[in-house]
């Protein structure tokens, strides 16, 4: 069956995934990107990036908590946290639910992703008022070129597809710059695609990319997220001193707050490889 | 935008998956079900029945892995299997991979859809051959009734969805039977859909019937399944005697075959459970 208007559709290349939707909320055209909100049927608002779809109120709780907790609870002492794009706050409050953190400095290039999340989707941007939170509008690639060595324990690269404006923060130039502004022990930790999907184009160079500019070790965490290609999505983790699979295990046994999808025992089982992206990055 | 007539969708109430095709090779009615098959851009081989997704040349192996070595390798001497559906014999492939397996019967109501698999995804069927081997066509509900009681080892419910003809394998009176036909250490596995989709209407009342009808332990093991509703899929085992978390581990970890998902990491990473579904389940 074709679909007809009453649904907002994402075309992958072979795969497409849509959502009904009963109105367009919003529409606008900022300086960097196009915006759109849509309300659906069941998925809650949705936000949609030039065309790609960057979050909706269902299902947007398996990224963000993927994106954050397994770092954090993968550091020792995380204290200064920062956030390359994460426009829409989500990361930045489940940054901010971990107590030793005690400043995170979200740096998104379009403030109006941020305007529309405070709008559409309230319930990311509660924590954005935090002591401790700051909220940049600003190039994050000139922002970790130009953070002071050695500052940051953890960075998170909460980014669009890399096409587009999204695209030097998969470079290697971005990760020198990255390393050199990680303390020791530092992490990075970027979403990094669809295995099913991205192995060959995206996972396998930003592995090798991420050893050959100074990280000394790289893994891929797995994660459903119904709503972007695949389903199926992944961050990679990346360390400049110790291996990636260190976990503060009785802190994440005994997580101090609300989670929807993380727990330790996701922790460890996110970091699973399946056997063909084994092959694919190992062999 | 929309989709034009060069896609195959399958509309969920609230969201659709799509693939690209280029022609379909294959329709027919037969007296169980519609049965049509694709060739896609890119996910190979599509075969659809009643208008929902049975599987892909691309994404199949991680549902028919999924669905037979956690259960084998959780069975200490998994020697007489019984696979319930599973026509497009995927399954039975997986599960004769296993030395230990002295015979493996399949009971599909409709012999078309191993014909069919035969024609358009021969490397499916390429263990149909194999002398332990016996495809049967006709009632899996009425085969596990009559079954000798205590004669089967595994049992793989590899079915539709629970609507219409598979419905009777959701039911606590199948269950009974099930729980009657397993010998000692005895294990059922069977697909159980969605966890963002189905946790209320089909997993948690599955997990409450396994437990009314005798089974002792249940533990739902998720995947991700590109091209079934949400992308994210699961199976659950059911045991009649010891707690599935039972894993012949060193088996598992020299895995004598090839897989391209499964392997014993895989296998533990699983069976966590993220923390909705727990609530949902167990609080």
């Amino acid at each position: 069956m074709a679909l007809d208007d009453n649904w907002f559709t994402e075309p992958d290349r072979d795969i497409a995934m849509s959502l009904r939707i009963t109105k367009k909320l919003h529409e606008e055209q900022t300086p960097y990107q196009k915006i759109e909100i849509f309300e659906t049927t069941g998925f809650g608002n949705l936000m949609v990036i030039d065309g790609f779809v960057m979050l909706t109120g269902r299902d947007n709780f398996i990224y963000h908590e993927m994106m954050s907790h397994p770092v954090l609870y993968s550091h020792n002492a995380p204290k200064n946290v920062v956030i390359i794009g994460g426009g829409d706050c989500g990361t930045l409050r489940e940054v901010l639910k971990h107590d030793e953190v005690e400043k995170a400095t979200q740096v998104d290039i379009d403030e109006r992703v941020t305007r529309l999340s405070e709008q559409y989707f309230p319930e990311l941007c509660d924590a954005n008022d935090d002591p401790r939170a700051e909220l940049l509008f600003d190039d994050g690639i000139q922002y970790i070129k130009d953070a002071e060595p050695g500052s940051i324990d953890v960075i998170i690269v909460d980014s669009t597809d890399p096409v587009g404006p999204a695209e030097g923060l998969f470079s290697a130039d971005f990760y020198r710059d990255c390393v050199k502004a990680l303390g020791s022990d530092g992490l990075l930790v970027q979403q990094s695609e669809s295995p099913l999907l991205h192995t060959d184009s995206i996972l396998r160079p930003m592995h090798d990319s991420m050893r050959m500019t100074g990280f000394i070790d790289a893994l891929t965490m797995h994660f459903p997220q119904p709503t972007y290609p695949s389903g199926w999505w992944t961050c990679t983790i990346a360390s400049r001193d110790a291996p990636v699979s260190f976990l503060r295990e009785e802190a994440a046994e005994e997580i101090p707050f609300v989670t929807h999808y993380y727990n330790a025992a996701i922790h460890r089982a996110a970091g699973a490889t399946p056997e063909f992206f084994r092959r694919k990055l190992f062999a």
